[in-house]
């Protein structure tokens, strides 16, 4: 087996099915790469057993090949390069001959090895986004999937097509992001749980031109360009999050976004220890925002313009939870859409784009002193 | 009490003394700043017991005050606030009020305590040099400091006044670098220990302008600008190192530096787990760099071009410590210095910069299969 890569081509495909990878394992093979060459294309195949990725290029090639190489380290041989060409040789005593104009370097590969191979989606249903769209739809969400494994179903993201188009819901029981792309409306209702890693490796993989989504009852096949992946879904109920959005919350507070969350993360410092609480204590027209180290003795107070049609009420976070939420929500104001402070507040950007629908929900904490 | 002053000021200001300040300490009272206000200067001091340090404002200020302020909690607030005017003001309940346009922080304050203060240098000796050629001192030498606590005197860097100038040397027993600049040649000559924590947070105190240096016994004052600053010295005796310095390294090799530094990062791909050896094999005019996972059968080998006046022969060493020792030193070109593969290798600079002399010593290991 021979072929000539150029190093830069190399590194981009390598980076795209390196991060499926697992770091430790107790089956050192998940470490490789699995390597194909055949009828002039190179396939790299890696898997953890719940995720399975295959990026393909193609090359003059030879012969064909067919053996598990170290991923990390031809990774980072790779990637040490400079931008040049590559020379790929097979020889028959297990080494494979990674040759440039000033080194050579000489990595064991194994054959003969059964690489894990998981279960193709049947692909009775496919959902075609472009990669930016699905990108986004994921960076506004997954940061609120919890990471708590007592509740599996919750520990990844929802995928949901609906009559309203491809819905985006993450929770973990303190804050729900829905984000509504409207688009490829269906009934009836499907719901598919992504895992959160496989949700962090997809978002990678997406540049511009279009992904092919394959859900079926148990994977979801993932296609973009010139890579294919296969990832587990996960098999539980996910909890019925439309009965916990409130639709009576009438009272409406704008702000501007910035000034907020840059009070917030000031706010950070002072609380105890474990738990930064911050009060929010809303009037007609001004915003205050407060947090106390009630052990230490230490407070601070800040103010800012807002507009609200209710009565000054008091509203208590955790500040951690409020600040992650104000960072994920675009643009210069959002509204806290609102009915009692102890109850589900709603925030929403001041604008929604064309075609998709942010929604975040946030529960209140109990004020410490009040 | 009650001053202005404009918040990027002041946060420049306690950057400067920040970094003294303890992290974990079994005497809280090293978390605060200690403030004192008089004569229309705001004096802000810090100090972990080993250094102590003191900044300087002009302000105009009301009363006179003295009292020990939350330094990350202040260092934070100031930070987290926008180009604009800070008030202060400091109230009889023990509260230090910081007031902005739309915020006020309350931080609690004590007064009556003993905040500890370290004995001023004797000033009876005095070395002034620019900052940046100080900073340069330490950023091309303190990197090789010992991190062992065994031999005490190694955990610093020292400071020799001699009649050649002032050298600034650091040592781990496996590389030694002397940084040699040619001025304030004296007689007889005088060591200083400095600990390594002194001088990273020195280094970050020089910006432009002169640095005084006011070494004694026991102590080392450093004044820069608006900052004072007083560290203990390490009082062993440092290692007599000019012994450990060959003078009869006649062979040499010239090599592209930029080229090998990257070779050797690449190198750092092979090798085991815990050591990372590497071959250097010079021929008259090819340098081959090697290493092997012996265990794994993985190996690389790079070649370049060399000058070399010796006969061919194979040196190993330590990957890292290789790594990091080319990475300080400038120039598109060094030169290895060498005796025998078993002895002391001297690395230079191809070029040396006006009035200054640097020299890198590094100790060859055993070869794994030679």
């Amino acid at each position: 087996m021979k072929f000539n890569i150029n190093s830069r081509v190399l590194e981009k495909l390598l980076a795209k099915v390196l991060p499926v990878v697992p770091h430790k394992t107790p089956q050192p093979i998940l470490e490789n790469f699995y390597i194909v060459i055949k009828e002039n294309k190179l396939l790299v195949y890696a898997t953890d057993n719940e995720i399975a990725i295959k990026a393909t290029s193609y090359i003059n090639a030879e012969d064909e090949f067919e053996g598990v190489v170290p991923a990390k380290l031809l990774y980072e041989i790779v990637r040490s390069l400079g931008d040049e060409d590559i020379r790929f040789e097979a020889s028959p005593d297990y080494k494979l001959k990674i040759k440039t104009d000033n080194g050579q370097y000489f990595l064991t590969y194994l054959t003969d090895v059964e690489y894990p191979v998981m279960t193709a989606p049947t692909k009775e249903t496919k959902i075609t986004l472009s990669g930016p769209e699905l990108k986004r739809a994921f960076d506004l969400t997954t940061y609120a999937v919890s990471r708590e494994p007592a509740r599996p179903a919750m520990t990844g993201e929802l995928l949901e097509i609906s009559e309203e188009g491809v819905k985006f819901v993450a929770t973990d029981g303190h804050r729900l992001i829905r984000y509504l792309y409207k688009a490829h409306e269906s009934e009836p209702v499907q719901q598919y749980i992504i895992p959160e890693k496989a949700v962090t490796i997809m978002s990678k993989l997406f540049d511009e031109g279009e992904v092919n989504l394959y859900p079926d009852d148990t994977v979801l096949g993932v296609e973009i360009e010139n890579v294919e992946m296969i990832t587990k879904l996960i098999g539980h109920k996910y909890p019925d999050y439309s009965s916990v959005i409130p639709l009576d919350n009438e009272k409406s507070m704008k702000v501007n976004k910035n000034k907020l969350l840059s009070s917030i993360k000031r706010m950070l410092n002072f609380g105890a220890t474990n738990f930064h609480q911050v009060k929010l204590t809303i009037y007609e027209d001004v915003l205050e925002i407060s947090a106390d180290d009630a052990e230490k003795g230490h407070r601070g107070v800040d103010k800012m313009p807002c507009e609200f049609n209710g009565e000054t009420m008091d509203i208590a976070f955790n500040t951690s939870y409020l600040a992650d939420v104000l960072t994920h929500i675009e643009g210069d104001e959002v509204i806290f859409k609102i009915n009692l402070p102890t109850k589900a507040i709603i925030i929403l950007p001041s604008a929604q784009k064309p075609k998709e629908e942010l929604l975040t929900l946030i529960m209140p904490v109990r004020l410490n002193n009040g």
